[in-house]
């Protein structure tokens, strides 16, 4: 979808049209029109239907027009059944008649290279400028459960229609027609509403963006899952996610590509550890976007978002009848970063007179073979786990019971949540054994999430969680008063600027550097060094010398007058060696920097999703190890804080083996400032200091080299 | 259980008894010893069949009896239903009618302290004297499907029996009876026959190593799935698991305890990076054992080991008829670290005759709509997989299709997997829809593993796959010579040794030091310095010297003979300084290491599970970053190459920004040295090579500094 489509809201003519002619039909028994026809027949289709085939003839008693100009004027939707090769001519024929919107199922355009690119192209083109809505092409069509209107080539019995007491719903939109009926029929099968699938195709036209505004107000749909390979249009769909958002609509995308990322995160060079995933993940993120990385993730991530519309915050709630539970739990949530506080005094004091002697109030809470009594601690359970401050989510999971207790367990379960709207799953184990039909319907019409497999209930609650304190983290931010935005900086030359020019810039932005200046004869760079004090550092200085040490261009430790003298001397004669045609702009003269400990910050510029800043451990570990953190550009300094104590190094910085504790405020600060840099000045490409040197705390950070990248 | 437990192998009175006394019987309807009663006889036990209980009474005809001294001699089992202070009594009178097996239900023992501890073993003590085997205490009882006994105070509707046809079976061991339930049933419900579940409970005297020598025997039993926390005996353990390997038969362990793990990889001191879990783990994948992480791993694998008994070696081959599910899985396996190999050119050209123009044979086989018109192309595919010689295992996932055609395309599957034994899993995706009964019925009388989420499938593969590799590293050691033994080791005194002694001993295995020698006057340090030439070092030795460096005990680039009797003087001023008392063994003089990359390699001994070997890259990295790998003492060279190259930071050994690629062999020998060190020394128990610097390819490593501390 290319830029200057204009979004309307309007996809009333494609998903519940009034009118519907299907395009293309053979009458020939089983064909794909036929069974098109079929479903939407069977669906209750009762508008204006207009059947049109080269052939001819009749069917069910409507007769088959030969031609698309045949059809009256202003038909809502044409659905096209057409090998590619006639596609353009058809759509032509169908602006003509003021068709306002229409499906295309056949493949082989932009998937096929670029020729399909380029017919797929003026299809788009031809259907735009005629005001006609066109979904595909290499679409598998879409299910509208709301109207019980469905566009699809596979022969459906009938498919479920939303009733008002199914309440608000999910709908599933994938670039993938497979992917969208996989995650909408597992969604259905645990009794999750689902209002449309939408299987967007090539995306000629309308992509994710447009269908989500259209989710934005339909009032049917609460949460949206998105699965997506390829993001078209990105200030579409952050503007359509805005929407999704202020209409207080939760989404969850799926986007795989991690994988490239990974690749990527080991490149040599630090420019490229900021990705196109990962850039993605940062400001999608940031308009509220839940990111999972697992199709098992996007279905119980749609179900727990639709079920719960607030986050949680804080760690996680236990209730078992195995103390082996609670051990297998914690292998699980130490490497997903979800904690299990242990249970806050008053609710402990609540729970302990319910319990035997031998039964401890606390988190996790193993109930033991006392579930089997004493039913009704489960809920009592649930309630102090819910009502405790520090507990942000609440797994109870227990192995199944008899059929005839089973209802019981849940029920209890249920009287504990009443009222109450912490995100909890109830785990019924032992997977394999199918849930007796009574619990299945108290859960479905209890809006219960119900899971079978306690790890995966697990991942699903460390993911949310991580995304309550993605959204606190921003929230907090935009109630603190706003940063005063960066002013007063230098103008800036194009291309890579020199160390000088760039610490220029990062000092005024509030950034320390080393003290020194930019100096032009060797008197000049005397009396710098006379005035900053010896020992200093010599560094030629030249937009184009990009490997100054490698030039000979650095020499370190210099002691005196004599031996800067003579360095100066040295350090011309190296670089005249190494590329005689270069003129320097001078040579940076500086204090030497004192010993640290060593960080890299980076920014770059994504061309579609914007800046992305980076920051890890030291010179060659952050490219060998890839130990880096990837922060948005505007992250409030509380959350750069708490990224800085994820990084695997992370001991480094913490006072390790007796050396004093980093100054984590001063490193946050200059993240902090670096993304205000990006932010402040589009015309800046990259930022890379390497290194950035930190110092004890209450000491501050020295940014001892700077390369900066202007547009 | 403690190692003077002899092991018989006849838990036969235990599991298949032909006379059973239910000992603390009440009446009471609804009593524990009802249940146990009604269970054994809904079962169809028609042993001799006695019941003890204070109160006497008659229950159904039969008259219980007020005392065990009224049993007959030589019951073969008491089911011994009472509170834990009444227990030992109860043993005593057991053993004093020769009863020669028994269950104990009672919890209140070692799981609640010292106190427990120690009546516990004076039951299993008095049992063992009297020859009576005991399960428990604190169990849940067990379920022996291949006979039909249960013991189980939960009420039993029929359980499964195992009839011949059901071919081989997993047994499940459990020390959590709850555990054990939920992986046995999980497993039946997807109908892989179970043999028994033993829950061991606080394994007084039973343990895993028992069940596993019993089950070593049991033809009914093919592979055994083991939950343990903690493993009592290990030397029995290993015997155990070396009589199921000598029988044929595969063992899959579930031990709780990664997190732990974890934070000793961090923790400050290399000798505890090697924790209990990680020795574990090695010993008893060395000893064949496949190792989960979680219970859906250990119910997934334990179905795979039994269905296929040869674990793949090779990548993944995977068929779908969904392009998007290919980049989801790529996803997936790249940090699983199973490849997705390239179809075979062979197998490429053998399928492609069978497939449109439009649709590549390769790997991944995306069979798109094809798979409906063409359910023919399954099976095809998997012919082209499994003979694919770069494929281990097998994915087949597609959508779950119309209950007509799913039994089609399994048979597809299964057509194509005649006679062929590489893994393979087939899913049907959509998981919360229930699978047509004919299509369970066909999965388990063909033994398919049939699963419902691709992704689950993905991690079982992965982790087979990972087995597969580990078994064939073993494999091709024990089929190689065998490495000599090392010899003529120099004999060493006890405790930490002083630098110098510990190079001597790496130097006589055949690790390279830098050139040097003790001195203990200046003319002996002048002398070896003049003979290895300068620059030299000096460090202080004195097996209680442990921090040197911060005694001030070593100087380096000492350049010449004057600074040499300088550095002398001042160094023994520094120690005199540091510790008045210290008297030096003397002074090592070396010559100056060449730079290069640093490596740590560290070995200490479990006192249960034997000696691990630990390497990293480089210093402080190691314990910052917990950049590691452990390896077992003896494994083969090239298993240590590839454990290497599976460091976060190999980057640096493989010529990182221009420098040259590290000596792989000559690190890897390094490890193997150190690791034949422990085999060979039973008295050293730990050393530590840091740093190990490692130069360009064929230049080989030298071991800078050693600590070696000897028991």
């Amino acid at each position: 979808m290319d830029a200057q489509v204009t979004l309307t809201n309007d996809l009333q003519p494609l998903v519940a049209p009034r009118s519907v002619a299907i395009v293309g039909l053979s009458t020939k028994p089983g064909s794909a029109g036929l069974v098109v026809l079929q479903n939407l027949l069977t669906a209750g289709f009762d508008g204006d239907l207009h059947l049109v085939g080269r052939s001819g003839g009749e069917v069910e008693g409507r007769t088959v027009k030969t031609s698309v100009a045949e059809l009256p004027e202003g038909v809502d939707l044409a659905i096209l059944l057409l090998p590619s090769d006639v596609v353009l001519d058809t759509v032509k024929a169908c602006v003509a008649r003021g068709v306002r919107a229409a499906v295309c199922f056949a493949s082989g355009f932009a998937e096929m290279g670029d020729e399909g690119r380029a017919k797929q192209q003026e299809i788009a083109d031809t259907a735009r400028a005629g005001g006609m809505r066109l979904l595909g092409p290499n679409t598998i069509g879409f299910f509208n459960n709301v109207d019980g209107f469905h566009v699809s080539m596979v022969k459906l019995t009938l498919p479920p229609r939303l009733r008002p007491e199914d309440g608000p719903a999910v709908a599933v939109i994938a670039q993938s027609g497979g992917i969208g009926v996989h995650v909408s029929a597992a969604l259905q099968s645990r009794g999750v509403p689902v209002s449309y699938v939408l299987a967007t195709g090539n995306e000629a036209q309308i992509g994710v963006a447009e269908v989500l505004r259209f989710l934005a107000r339909d009032p049917a749909t609460a949460t949206a899952v998105i699965y997506a390979e390829q993001i078209r249009s990105v200030p579409e769909v952050l503007q359509a996610l805005a929407d999704m958002r202020a209409a207080g609509k939760r989404v969850v995308l799926l986007h795989p590509g991690r994988s490239e990322l990974a690749q990527q995160a080991t490149s040599s060079h630090t420019g490229a550890l900021a990705g196109n995933h990962a850039a993605m993940r940062l400001a999608v993120e940031r308009a509220g976007v839940l990111v999972v990385d697992s199709l098992e993730e996007a279905i119980d991530l749609g179900e727990l978002m639709l079920r719960f519309p607030v986050p949680p915050v804080g760690g996680l709630g236990l209730i078992t009848a195995s103390g082996a539970l609670c051990g297998i739990a914690l292998d699980y949530l130490e490497p997903l970063e979800l904690g299990m506080p242990p249970m806050s005094a008053a609710q402990a004091e609540s729970l302990r007179e319910h319990l035997p002697v031998y039964t401890p109030p606390r988190n996790p809470l193993d109930l033991g073979t006392l579930v089997d009594p004493r039913p009704d601690l489960i809920g009592l359970g649930v309630i102090a786990q819910q009502e405790d401050p520090a507990i942000g989510s609440l797994l109870v999971s227990l192995p199944m019971p008899s059929p005839q207790l089973a209802p019981v367990w849940l029920d209890s379960f249920l009287q504990g949540m009443k009222g109450r709207s912490k995100p909890a799953i109830f785990v019924m184990q032992n997977e394999g054994v199918p849930l007796p039909a009574a619990v299945q319907e108290m859960a479905v019409r209890s809006g219960t999430v119900l899971m079978r497999s306690p790890e995966r209930a697990l991942r699903a609650l460390a993911r949310f969680a991580r995304h309550g304190r993605l959204q606190a983290e921003w929230q907090a931010k935009a109630a603190a008063p706003a940063a005063p935005a960066l002013a007063g900086l230098p103008a800036l030359p194009s291309g890579t600027l020199p160390e000088w020019q760039g610490k220029e810039l990062l000092r005024a932005a509030g950034l320390a550097t080393p003290a020194g200046a930019l100096a032009t004869t060797p008197d000049e760079a005397a009396a710098v060094a006379a005035r900053i004090g010896y020992p200093v550092v010599l560094k030629a200085q030249a937009g184009r010398l990009a490997h100054k040490t490698e030039a000979g261009g650095v020499l370190l430790n210099i002691r005196d007058e004599a031996a800067l003298r003579a360095g100066w001397q040295q350090l011309h004669d190296n670089i005249r060696r190494h590329d005689a045609s270069l003129v320097l702009d001078g040579v940076l003269v500086e204090a030497m920097g004192e010993r640290g400990v060593e960080l890299v910050i980076g920014a770059v510029r994504d061309p579609q999703w914007g800046p992305v800043v980076m920051v890890g451990l030291g010179g060659i570990w952050v490219e060998a190890l890839g130990d880096v953190q990837l922060v948005s550009a505007d992250l409030p300094l509380p959350a750069i804080v708490s990224r800085l104590r994820a990084l695997k190094g992370a001991k480094l910085l913490q006072g390790f083996r007796g050396a004093p504790a980093v100054d984590l405020q001063a490193v946050a600060q200059a993240v902090a400032t670096v993304g205000a840099l990006m932010v402040a000045r589009p015309d800046i490409t990259e930022i890379d200091i390497n290194p950035l040197v930190a110092y004890g705390e209450g000491r501050g950070v020295l940014a001892l080299d700077a390369l900066v990248v202007v547009r």
